[in-house]
């Protein structure tokens, strides 16, 4: 392939500053720049970067809440020819150690929260040599300083990474266990990004705020609409619901990312009519279908604002379908399409399938398939897995669901054994192995139970070793303990039963997790994923 | 690479049936059809070629008049994974044979008009096994007829070509004297076809009027966006003004795409006032720049439409710059905005490089270069050009030009010898060549000559061996006779000087172009690309 002939991240920088260059790029606490700035402080970074022994080609992780140098960071990652590895911030150093091993990664940014984890890290991780502090030098530690990178060299010239060759490397819970790198390309982010102009309903100049996390494809995905609108980033450092709304109000801020349960904290929080949300044109939400209620009150809360479903997962860069503010209707007939997740995104193509991969008719329930140039190359050093989830150019998402004759999505069921909550993915296996090492347990099985705000509640059934000593509330948190060094809180277990008979088994002996669930979702629709 | 993961063009005519199947698809005369009936009649066709023996990765040249089976076609040659070359109507047999054999063409579909063509095609051209007539079988004359393939196959599966792998293969002039293929991908072709969604302001279920050959990258990308957009095509065989107004009025067509020559022409024509242009959205042309006094009145007669000027070429499937509808003004200080060829797309990036390619700041002159998805693969068979044009991933355009301090870029001179005539690119040499053949000819050299109508007209300045016999006309007749059977019309000399002296040369003896073209392109600027 002839180099750099592709799409290419960077393009974006370099266009929003050749068109936009006096235009406000990023704001963060009191600092606030122009794309002039941010495409200057990038290229120098980038220069930084090399002048460290960085090299074309190199992963470069990323362990910081969201901030203005988290984006220059990503950026000038791509402007040096490097993969990013931006890491999920609730793992456990172990699952961290784990990701920038399988990666290879020589250079990691980090910020002040996760300072503590480098030493741990440095001295797990065998390829990784830098470390550079995402702040000024006064609160480095003596470490390499973001800022003083920055100051302390020019520019450099686009090392021109692009198309088919990889943008980065994002990590998502694992089936058997260990997380798994999604490998994406810079085509296939592209192919997402310009979903902006077909879809989100992104304007130029448009204000965009960032209070899920950065690592996050979805909040990825938005770093670089933003940009390829030249408009305006507001960053916080995580979400909570009365910075958001001041943020919100204080910036004019014209479009927000949030999970359906950030939005309903916001909309729950107390004095959150006082705010003037009006500039706010679009809230793009996904991970679960929204409660009706709550759509409802937001809408009201967000009164100009149209309402976006995203449905996708990592593996598609990530967005599958969207379900567009047209769709969102609250009364008469077509009420029932909240509960699609929209149809197919103009760049992709869609089918059902059953379990020989042959093509359904609409309204007939089987596997969501999907193909497209936002499909990623395959996942890193796991060809086993690549292999049993892309099949002929299609991947297979694991979620179960139908298509109706209008063409839009329904997804019933994950058949991946697979639980989202608050919108971050957990696989039953991995809290069944954190689980397994307590001493006390002989047998146990992790399934997603209904909960009002999370969406769905990781809960563990557990079968007890003979003449276990510990009981009831001591048992409960002596498990949940070991669970939490394990693995990042989010996935332990929030509830957990015990059953004395043995797990319902299928004919080829695997746990029947869809018996366990039935007492628990009786009479609820399970979420989508 | 992974198979089927990138983009593809037939997932556009998937998607325009999935979501707008009985909506009308295309428009010839009196036959109607939907986006159901012709994604059926391409997977049909697909199966059709496939039946012949065609397979996957073959090539297949389409020789016809605009029409809804040449759009079927195009379509269908994607769907059974093969390669499409477009034939340039208004070629003479030997230059299209040269283009067949080049790229190893094994099958061709042909119209009624290039009917005659065909034999002796078939005769020079040692790969092409098969002809499928653009008709039904009782106008077929023994060949297979296109209908007939699509009546007598049921519907075949998609073949999946998609992403890096080649769309097609466009010809256009060639420096050296013979026809350069230019090879596009299939994300070099959806890269174009997105600007849809970003810049041509086409709206879902448009309505476009193919007027300029659908042999061309320009209108090949209008047959990509109108379907991206599910909206109607309207086919007719050439270019005519009076069936183009009947069209759009009886059609309302929304968007029309057309070299100024045609608006022109249009816009001169007796009683064009009295037809309803008020659905036209958008007028988009290229090629040149409009003469001040033709938008003006263009402006009048389309009073709903914003105008658009795409500067490119086939190398770049085909759009770098566009000016936008909003910067088209015609007093004022911005009017000198109508001389520029507008802003880089969102996915490009251009730059202007001095002999050694050093960037050049804005407002100095230099060679234009552009990177991106929409760079072509290279030339077919020509390493050597190939490597002449893409360095480093840039494409060196030959056009000399700026770019001002607002982004916008102006085409101020061309630095490859080439006219364009009509929107057609003439190469000098090419028409060099056809006249040194005559034996009165001692020495030539081509230039393009200002032309009100058609931007550049062909002009050769001959010197004559001595003795000569022929005289004043006959002998220009004679010349241009003998040019008619050698290359295209379009190409052929329009109007022919003699001189005594040599030609003023270079330090390299290369003739001084600059010198020949002075007296008469005295006072009027030189037409861009």
């Amino acid at each position: 392939m002839m180099l750099a002939q592709g799409y290419r991240m960077t393009q974006l920088v370099k266009r929003a500053a050749a068109e936009n260059g006096t235009g406000t790029s990023t704001i963060m606490d009191d600092r606030t720049r122009t794309w002039d700035e941010t495409c200057d402080r990038v290229a120098r970074l980038a220069a930084g970067l090399h002048s460290m022994g960085v090299t074309r080609g190199c992963r470069i992780a990323i362990l910081a809440l969201n901030s203005d140098r988290y984006f220059e960071a990503l950026f000038a990652i791509w402007w040096a020819g490097c993969e990013v590895v931006p890491v999920n911030t609730r793992w456990a150093a172990a699952e961290v150690a784990y990701s920038l091993n399988d990666a290879s990664v020589n250079t990691i940014f980090f910020d002040a929260v996760f300072a503590q984890m480098v030493p741990e890290l440095t001295r797990d991780c065998g390829a990784l040599n830098h470390a550079v502090f995402l702040g000024a030098e006064n609160e480095a530690g003596g470490a390499i300083a973001h800022d003083q990178l920055i100051a302390d060299n020019t520019p450099m010239i686009d090392a021109s990474q692009s198309g088919e060759e990889l943008a980065g490397v994002l990590y998502t819970g694992g089936t058997t266990g260990f997380p798994k790198g999604v490998m994406l390309t810079h085509t296939n982010l592209w192919a997402n990004t310009q979903s902006v102009f077909t879809d989100f309903y992104l304007k130029t100049g448009c204000c965009g705020l960032h209070v899920a996390p950065m690592f996050h494809a979805a909040d990825l995905v938005q770093s670089l609409t933003v940009t390829a609108k030249m408009g305006t980033h507001v960053f916080l450092p995580s979400f909570n619901p009365e910075t958001t709304l001041k943020a919100i109000h204080h910036h004019k801020v014209t479009c927000v990312l949030m999970v359906p349960a950030m939005i309903k904290m916001v909309l729950e929080h107390h004095g959150s009519a006082d705010y003037d949300l009006s500039s706010v044109e679009t809230v793009m939400y996904g991970a679960s279908p929204i409660p009706e209620v709550v759509l409802r009150g937001a809408m009201e809360l967000f009164h100009n604002a149209g309402f976006l479903q995203v449905y996708g997962q990592t593996e598609l860069a990530p967005i599958a379908t969207l379900l567009k503010p047209e769709d969102h209707v609250l009364d008469g007939p077509l009420t029932m399409q909240l509960r699609s997740c929209g149809k197919a995104v103009s760049f992709t193509e869609m089918a059902i399938v059953d379990e020989q991969g042959v093509p359904q008719p609409d309204g007939v329930q089987g596997e969501i398939i999907v193909r497209g140039p936002g499909v990623m190359r395959g996942y890193l050093n796991k060809p086993d897995q690549t292999a049993a989830t892309l099949k002929n150019g299609w991947l297979y998402t694991g979620d179960g669901g139908y298509r109706d004759k209008n063409g839009f999505y329904y997804v019933s069921d994950r058949m991946k054994d697979m639980i989202v909550t608050g919108g971050e993915n957990v696989y039953s296996t991995e809290v069944e192995n954190a689980v397994m090492g307590h001493k006390a347990v002989a047998g146990v099985a992790v399934i997603g139970i209904p909960d009002d705000e999370w969406g769905e509640a990781v809960h563990a059934i557990i079968i007890l070793k003979d003449g276990t000593k510990l009981k009831g509330d001591d048992l409960i948190k002596s498990i949940k303990d070991h669970c939490k060094e394990q693995i990042a809180g989010y996935k332990c277990p929030k509830s957990i039963s015990f059953r004395k008979e043995p797990f319902p088994l299928s004919g080829a002996n695997k746990v029947l997790k869809t018996e366990l669930r039935k007492p628990f979702w009786d009479g609820q629709t399970r979420g989508v994923n």
